[in-house]
């Protein structure tokens, strides 16, 4: 199985709705560090598993729709808690939907698995991770 | 499937028994830094794999165990090397037992996978992964 | 020249004013990882440059007063921009401010220096260092 | 299962061909920082999962064979493109033909499993992972 | 003292002359993860070190130069070792340039400080600092 | 001013003495990850700080004398407390004193500061630093 990674990072503002959060119940933020896994078991005609180059973009465009915003306001969240759990988990269906899409390219058809890992300082991180449903070669 | 990740570290002494092992037979010591990973399929109701603030303090404890210690006169470790991979083992088992006796909250049953791993210096690591034993619902 | 670093981290949530800061002036969040480095000449009678524990406590300390909260509604910070280089400064102020109360013990009188280092991303950092006054012996 | 990972580098020239690579068609370098990860279920009889020195010792052989290189003249690479992709694969294969013939000692026997991961940048890395070939009991 | 740091990073080949580089004098390359640091007294009107996002952009531009190339046939290192010291060097003059030329702005012209380091791999770094000429206000 | 930086660690037993270490007065241990930073005005005749190959065999060298040992029974640190600040100063003498005997060839007279960073965690650190003393050229 082959895999590449690419990083980015991203910058909310929210609350968090449950005692279990604590002081984290209280309008507060966060940086989160993002590494996008794409794997494969073959590599396509380059040699490659993904254009790295299409994979960055796609990443970051996808956290550029969350970047520098209070997520308490954004109404796809709504009555939804923005962990970091929830919130790796809508980057990987944001990036999944734009994979189905075609954004990384007719050779991205034998992409199987994405991991998105989100790391919220240097002694805590979070993931979603998950096989992409099978598609047909272009 | 969903991870959350937890850091701490703990420092001991200790010498292993067996050529393999060349000048680590000395008396020496290392500073281990431990990353908790632990997994589960889906969320509990909160929108979280485990209350991190528990988790944090459960792998705490844990390492307090063992922490400022010469593990060669460690007991529960007679006629065993205490080599990373039989602490990575031993820490694995200690916070499953912590899980199973409830400590993480009764919204832990759903975590299905633990993996231990301990960075021992900035070019080398091991680790122990498995799955938790099934249990209802509480 | 001795120096000692400390790391721990906070998150909150805030937003800028200015057009320099484009979609930064939107209320957002951050993550920041602290280091606190504590400089002096020679060490103190134990062998070394400040008790490390009473260092992890002040720190710790200086941070809940920010941790888990929205900088914009801090009356500290009315009329002044809480960028990464203002919250160096102010938490190398409140350090400060503790050392002088003798939180670090009475050895701490040798300490000369501080260098607090805020890290946003994996890309992007910003410190504030300076001298600390002179004070006698205890 | 158990892990165990040793990390070292290699640095090379090379060029890649296909439209899809950009200004990296053109003669260019990098730093790999490259992870070699060893699992098996079991410890072996002094309790590792290998023996630590004979793999970093293993893994700096084979990157020798690179290290300091201009790979577009490197013959076993002709007609194909030398991405991060296929270098990890190609060090995954040359570790596991080493495991093979002997080179980490009787016990290694019972490994089951290599990842290799090469780091390229601090924002991307890409790895080859796969089982090994069961073999009998030395 | 203030400073902030943005990261980035280049990817090229090079081959080196004189025997006290043994086989780095082949055509081999490297990955630079480049940190630029930049060191102020006080900060400007708008509470910053420095524009980051110009800063970034600056940094970009100058390490584009750079960057997918052989440096053995870049006419400005002519009869010159193009050693990570004299990269860092390089890359200092510069931005030091871009900053006279005004590229991060009329409030950097407080700016008295640069540091740009070379991570050339994960042991091994070099960097080059200096001084700003002193400029009067815009 | 140009600096490098290389890197090793090394991996100690021992304990120290002094209520103000609390239970780290137990016997424990250590990995210390070192970093040896070498600073000159100038560079040298082939564009260097220093052959980077003699500086990571001399940082080797030096640790090689304390890897894998119970440094309570080095008679060297008699009636000291091989404290993290301490152990950094010794690292700094010995190597300084190898770069008097020549141990870095005769191009490192022009090295004017010396840098040494034990990282004890992921979340503390102490170094010591200061000038070598001049000498005439060879």
């Amino acid at each position: 199985m082959y895999s590449v990674n690419v990083r980015d990072h991203f910058m909310i503002a929210h609350s968090l709705r449950g005692e279990v959060f604590g002081p984290a119940q209280r309008m507060h933020g966060a940086t989160y560090v993002v590494d996008l896994e794409l794997r494969r078991p073959g590599l396509d005609r380059n040699g490659i598993v993904v254009d790295i180059g299409l994979a960055t973009r796609v990443l970051h465009t996808v956290l550029a729709e969350l970047n520098f915003r209070n997520l308490d306001e954004d109404s796809r969240f709504a009555g939804c808690n923005t962990t970091t759990e929830t919130l790796a988990r809508t980057i990987f269906d944001r990036v999944a939907a734009r994979i189905a899409a075609g954004e990384l390219g007719q050779d991205a058809h034998g992409l199987s698995h994405l991991k998105v890992s989100l790391h919220e300082s240097h002694i805590a991180w979070a993931a979603y991770e998950g096989s992409l449903p099978e598609r047909g070669a272009a």
